[in-house]
């Protein structure tokens, strides 16, 4: 195995992702595990985290970069919220002390916004990312998820940003409410969803009356899961959209994801005209973390 | 005890309310279980019945009144849905067959609407019985829940109606989201309830951020939970007046119930300009069964 030169962590809420990484930045070794912040009490992130790369230790002190959940306050340090607008990148990473002398800690520090007030963990290090592999670059960057972001990006800075609690929506809906026996657990249907996103964007404010409907539909026509599972989708990136209209029009979007939701994203926004590049949330959070990396360098 | 005469009975998804009626439609006796129908097989709901109100029944034959979710697919027996527009007052009971001979149940069907899709068990009752009470009272009548209803009537008919589904919304986001460490259980703050309901009524597409903005206000600016929880009511009601407004909108509006939920609609629904009376759910569901039960006398 090539040598491990330094390691990036994402660690947040639910799992841990590390990967090691040469000293061109490449990957040469990658583990996870389900040890994430919600599990772990402070003292316990040291000891999670040379279970699952204490193979890629060598005898003396290597550096650790860590973004996400882990740097909150119910996490292993707080690394305190950078407030917008403030670089993509940042040189102010938190320093945890180890027992372990093998360990280098240092913790990315999420961003907030006073007004609305707002937070991020975790995506700032993806934009960051982004913005290493494409300078200068100017737009919005959309990050779908159970808190969606919507970033403005201008002269390498995050200007100002807005998260939407549409996927945890979804996910209670879809899994806990009434329609827990109408929604299918997967499968697609782009046309039930391009029908209900038109008409969610063009009316929002029906979502409750829409989502009942499904129920009501599925007890009198027998409408189908899936058809209930996209129409659900539907409606509500469609209010999201609704809302984050100032965010994407006339806009450049670069979504930074790839999977199922990110794919829906991407969709609902080419078929409002935006040009929209995706990227793979991995490659820009590794961007990131080795962003964040070069300026360990600097400091120690 | 005044002798009971018949019994009216509304039987929900998690409770069973039972009251033993005079000759005069008086309330002589009363009775509640949590034997709902989501907790009884068909075959349980006559033992569940009499378990309540066996010491009501003389010798001869007693007629039982049923309306609720014991006339759903799953309960009792299936008391098929009437189609709007339709009488408010339905002549068209379900007879259900019982072991015991002391009982002759009769269940009052359920509404539905095919455009958009719609469904109501119960509510028909309340607004029987409100109709009952008010002779040719045109206008709008607003059931507020766990699937608020709205219903257009005129001439004594049911014209059309639609159901939000904003209450489980709200327990769903109030309990199970990440916005239960935000939200206090109870407690209330009618001026943050509303200028989060102009803010909603206003911008209802900007719902989702709104819900992770009180979570962010909570970590950066320790927003207190009974703020939260009364914002958190005032922008889900929000949206729900926008889109109820073609309802509500220079109409005389009648809500039935007399909860804390049904006194932030007759709040809301004050601010707006709206003439809003409000009435007793047990008051119009005893009136509109005392109603249903006439037809039983003409039938029988």
């Amino acid at each position: 195995m090539t040598e491990v030169n330094w390691i990036g962590v994402d660690w947040g809420t639910s799992n841990l992702r590390a990967w090691g990484m040469g000293a061109d930045n490449t990957v040469v070794a990658e583990a996870r595990s389900d040890a994430g912040m919600g599990t772990l009490p402070p003292e316990g992130f040291e000891a999670a985290l040379i279970d699952l790369v204490g193979g890629w230790l060598g005898a003396g002190a290597m550096d650790v970069v860590v973004c996400g959940m882990a740097g909150s306050r119910q996490g292993w340090a707080e690394a305190p919220y950078r407030a917008v607008p403030c670089a993509a990148k940042t040189d102010t990473l938190t320093q945890v002390q180890t027992s372990d002398p093998r360990l280098r800690v240092h913790i990315v520090p999420g961003v907030k916004q006073a007004q609305p007030a707002d937070v991020m963990r975790g995506e700032e290090t993806q934009i960051a990312g982004f913005l290493a592999l494409n300078p200068k670059w100017d737009g919005v960057i959309c990050l779908p998820g159970t808190h969606t972001k919507w970033a403005l990006v201008s002269a390498e800075e995050i200007v100002s940003f807005q998260s939407f609690m549409t996927g945890e929506m979804f996910a209670l809906l879809a899994k806990q409410s009434i329609l827990r026996h109408t929604v299918a657990a997967d499968g697609w249907d782009s046309g039930a969803f391009d029908e209900a996103l038109d008409d969610s964007l063009a009316n929002p404010a029906r979502l409750a009356a829409r989502l009942f409907s499904l129920r009501a539909e599925a007890l009198l026509a027998e409408l189908d899961g899936v058809t209930a599972r996209s129409r659900l989708s539907g409606a509500l990136i469609g209010v999201e959209l609704a809302a984050a209209r100032p965010y994407w029009l006339g806009q450049q979007v670069a979504v930074i994801g790839a999977d199922a939701l990110s794919d829906a994203y991407v969709a609902a926004l080419s078929r409002q005209g935006v040009q929209v590049v995706q990227l793979d949330v991995d490659a820009m959070t590794r961007a990131g973390l080795a962003a964040a990396h070069e300026n360990v360098g600097a400091v120690t």
